[in-house]
């Protein structure tokens, strides 16, 4: 029987000998391989923390000491050692295990936003909370990595964790030298500094002979520690990490010596107040194609061969690449054109411009708002900055979109990849929030390409705009190219015109297709004019602002049903009605959007089934609303 | 001749003796309180940076190098120095001068927007413009509050700067110990340590001799500074400010000493590389009532009696004593009550909170990102926050709210001041932006009150609801209490039932007002009611999620009106649209709402009269639609 087969709760886990775990951490390894090769997932990720994650299971006692995961990519160790192994058969699968913490899984998971440096505010209030409730024995433990400390949020919480006060809170930062790529700007610089030397290699150095006759190795270690702090003070407590916020500091810690990251995480527990701990961790560690993908370490995979971790099955060229050489021809074409990227280069597709143009090219690290608000800094010195990021991380930039690119009117080109539903990732990746943080932006140009030439094409066309503009489009394959019928003078396409009968009488449907969902309007479309209804499906490509030949198309029709793969308050769909009102156009009108809701992982193409947003659900709705009216 | 009717650019300026500028100094002291004192303005802070801002420009060559404020309500000086002192008998008026920066006034001016802890990124930007188009030569001055450090943003752009570059950005830190209150947190506390003995006074005792012999007080002090660098380095350049970032540092400096506040400055523009410049000033410096406002100093006042500072003219208790003194009852009911605040208890109405119960009491600094998630993590420890900001402010955390707070469907009450239309603190004040942020999130529940009795109601009820919610109501003094008719069910009360003529078909208009809107549509109600319409008007109180009456309702009337004090996309008319396009209710809808523009700074009134949103717009507008319709 191996040890892994042994634990099912952290309790299991406290009673192993260091032995055992260091056997533990071997079999999770293979585990992990095992598993993820099938599914896809965060593997790197997770085979970095797997010592650093046995030691705070070990050393902690959750759920009672909540382990609050930064982005939560790298809770899969967590989720084999809180009873979820046999989840990982179906590890982001619908009804499956979620690819991040989950509070339905389990009482060992606290959030579920896969949004980064968020952990710290969490742990700050939590342990707030139980210092009024009189739970002061209760330790926060928040895990955080190097990259998500360049996020604000980070320096916010840490300013008011660090104020002077005694609450538990242990902030474990998970330094990989490199967040989703290698961490830029000053405190990289610092943490790289800092890591030179791990805390146990310093130790063992300078003070092994005295801790080995105090009894470094047995249970007396940490009472050792506590008396031999005075004399390795400068050692094992240098105050160098944030000495701005007088953050207690100690590392940096091997984070692959289990009996390192338990002495440290021990020391961490009995200190009284915040302390940070430094983990030095190998992200892909122990498994060769992971150590040796040096841009990523195999940051994120799809299905994978496990022995090569050569990816199974061909992959097509995605809306991404599109991006991507598009904007490196505008780079050639314009020496104004720079491009910003929030620690993501690699997934939002600016890699190749950052080769071909390194000293256009900016990585902010996770810093959404900086990213945001430089960029209109580059605009107000005369270029065009293009920001590339997934459209769910534009959420943390809204307030920069609005005040400083908006208000300013600067030209700025903003790509949103990922947008609309992506699924599998869950709740807090789905991109289904751009459009009504963007359409309220006065004076912005918001265009929903339906194809990879409408992705071009639009891109290209944002460079030429004076003000603020978004191009969004969403996660997966790219769709057949879609020919209009004809484009209307204000811009929009007019994908179809389908005549059930010829007849003067018959109702007629506007259908208004935001982006991708052009492809599953026709296909509906061409059902519904089977079913005996005139339809017209028009493509506005320039969603924000609402082309005025909307209004007038939908006066001409009996039915105007609008499809968008985001949420209905706020969206274009809701543009749309406003602007028919405003027109005094009472032609009445459907909105087929995402819901107000949260949804679980699944596949983009379960999610838009279910909520009736694919073909067919588009043909069944409009159906039932044409027989209700006519 | 004064000084001061001798400068007109800051070219005049660089032709004054020191001596000279001392006399300004004082002048431009005089002139602010004189003219503040009538209008109402941001007094203390300008009063604050008088000899700060003389240096800037006597030293740095503005427009050329862009001085970015941040915020910007400290800019009252450099507008006198720009050319613009005529402008301030209209301060914040319609078609006078702006209480912040503003690009139509003035070339010296590059930003607007009012929001804190931008000012280093749009800096970062325009230094990397600069050098990328070969004009290095152009230094960037990035003028920054203590208070504003303890932002995200601020983090993440000297990150960005700080990265081993030798861009040209200066970024002067005013420390005045105190943002809108005192500066919280272990920022706080590394800054005070800083602060004991200032730069100018330690140079001076250990090097005075040496610099005079060498000419401090002539023409060849910088060079001497140099020369002498490397003797004072441990004092003139320690470089602790940011150690973690590997910024350099020099100061502190008296920021009211003319000389010393040059010499700094001059130090920092001959600098190659990004440099922070740490001034120690006094908020309301020289103006005595300023000075004894000890909790506030005169941070943002009314119209005031020059001499003595007091307010002219009574003031009527407003929307945010009644939210504070409910605030104060609810804490006194429950012990899991606890308020935080970014940075502004007494604008917020929180300050009697945090004396009756410190405890509970967080502020977290100008940090609206960790106060969201900081509740959440509150609220995971079985707390109920209240989160009580400034509408405008709330989309700082759009993404907190939403993933933190929503995902988890934490119990948060979120209290947004200033929502609505605001209009003198000019476009990135007024809160017209909250519906369309709060409305998107799952679950939440939104309410607006129309007058105090409603807002103690609803913020009561509010404390009961198991998801977030959200209470916004908006600046200025409380409207008169409306009593209802009648409640429907769930929750709509009815304001008015106004028959015109008792005929059955005669044309019925349903009127939905949100939150202070209410008085306006009754006013319009009852003249359009002589007008020949039949006009219910009802007030929604909780306007998300959309109350299921509002359909039936406008599913018996003739035409719907929605009035509403936020932005069209996005809104509560939004979402009624969708309520009733998603119920099949096809009753004309028009909305009245805040159009997608940023508008210049005006009286509340003034603005909703121009919008036509006032009750005489609301009247006319109807009246057209109603006339189109029937």
């Amino acid at each position: 029987m191996s040890v892994l087969e042994r634990i099912s709760t952290p309790e299991d886990l406290r009673a192993l000998s260091l032995h055992e775990v260091t056997e533990l951490a071997q079999e999770i390894r293979d585990f992990l391989v095992e598993k993820v090769s099938a599914t896809g997932g965060h593997l790197g990720p997770n085979l970095g923390v797997v010592e650093l994650t046995l030691g705070l299971h070990r050393v902690f006692q959750s759920p009672e000491d909540p382990i609050i995961f930064d982005t939560s990519h790298q809770s899969y160790v967590h989720k084999i050692l809180t009873g979820r192994k046999e989840g990982f058969d179906q590890l982001r699968q619908k009804d499956g295990l979620s690819g991040y913490t989950s509070r339905e899984e389990s009482e060992h998971d606290w959030t579920e936003s896969s949004h980064a440096s968020a952990a710290l505010s969490y742990a700050d209030g939590l342990a707030k909370a139980f210092e009024l409730r009189g739970e002061k024995h209760r330790k926060v433990v928040a895990v955080v990595g190097d990259g998500a400390l360049t996020g604000g949020m980070c320096w916010e919480a840490l300013n008011n964790i660090a104020g002077g006060n005694k609450r538990n809170v242990v902030i474990v930062v998970n330094d990989n030298g490199r967040s989703y790529s290698p961490t830029i700007g000053g405190f990289a610089a610092n943490l790289a500094q800092l890591r030179t030397v791990p805390f146990y290699d310093k130790v063992m150095e300078q003070g092994k002979s005295t801790l080995k006759s105090l009894g470094w190795f047995g249970e007396r270690t940490f009472e050792a520690l506590h008396a031999f702090k005075e004399g390795v003070k400068s050692t094992v407590l240098p105050t160098e990490m944030f000495p701005d916020l007088g953050m207690k500091y100690i590392g940096p810690v091997n984070g692959h010596n289990v009996e390192a990251v338990e002495h440290a995480l021990s020391y961490a527990r009995d200190y009284e107040g915040p302390l940070i701990v430094h983990m030095v961790t190998e992200k892909g560690r122990g498994y060769a194609p992971a150590e040796n993908d040096v841009a990523e370490l195999m940051h994120s995979t799809g299905v994978i061969n496990p022995k090569t971790g050569e990816p199974v099955g061909t992959k097509s060229p995605g809306w991404t690449s599109v991006f991507s050489k598009a904007l490196v021809q505008a780079g050639r074409r314009r020496e104004d054109v720079v491009a910003i990227t929030a620690a993501m280069a690699g997934p939002t597709g600016l890699s190749a411009f950052g080769e071909e143009f390194p000293d256009r090219f900016f990585d902010v690290g996770i810093a959404e708002q900086h990213a945001l608000t430089s960029a209109a800094g580059l605009a107000l010195g005369g270029m065009h900055p293009v920001v590339a990021i997934y459209s769910t991380f534009l959420n943390r930039a809204f307030d920069q979109l609005l005040m400083d690119v908006g208000l300013l009117e600067q030209p700025v080109t903003i790509v949103l990849d990922r947008a609309g539903v992506t699924g599998s990732d869950g709740a807090s990746h789905n991109g289904v929030w751009d459009f009504a943080i963007t359409s309220v932006v006065p004076g912005i140009h918001v265009a929903a390409p339906r194809d990879g030439e409408q992705l071009k094409e639009l891109f290209d066309a944002s460079l030429d705009i004076e003000g603020p503009s978004v191009v969004r489009f969403p996660k997966g394959n790219l769709p057949a190219v879609i020919e209009p019928v004809h484009q209307l003078e204000d811009g929009v396409d007019v994908l179809a015109y389908l005549d059930a009968d010829g007849e003067d009488d018959t109702p007629s449907v506007l259908m208004i297709a935001v982006g991708a969902m052009a492809s599953f309007a026709l296909d509906a479309a061409e059902q519904l004019r089977n079913e005996g209804l005139n339809v017209t499906v028009v493509d506005p490509r320039w969603v924000i602002p609402v082309a005025p030949s909307l209004a007038a198309l939908a006066d001409d029709h009996d039915l105007v049903v609008t499809i968008e793969d985001g949420v209905i308050n706020g969206g274009i769909g809701s543009a749309i009605n406003a602007t028919l009102s405003a027109t005094e156009v009472d032609t009445p009108v459907r909105n087929i959007a995402f819901p107000e809701i949260f949804p679980l992982h699944q596949s983009r193409e379960q999610l838009l089934k279910v909520m009736q947003m694919d073909a067919e659900g588009i043909r069944a709705q409009t159906l039932e609303w044409a027989h209700n009216l006519f």
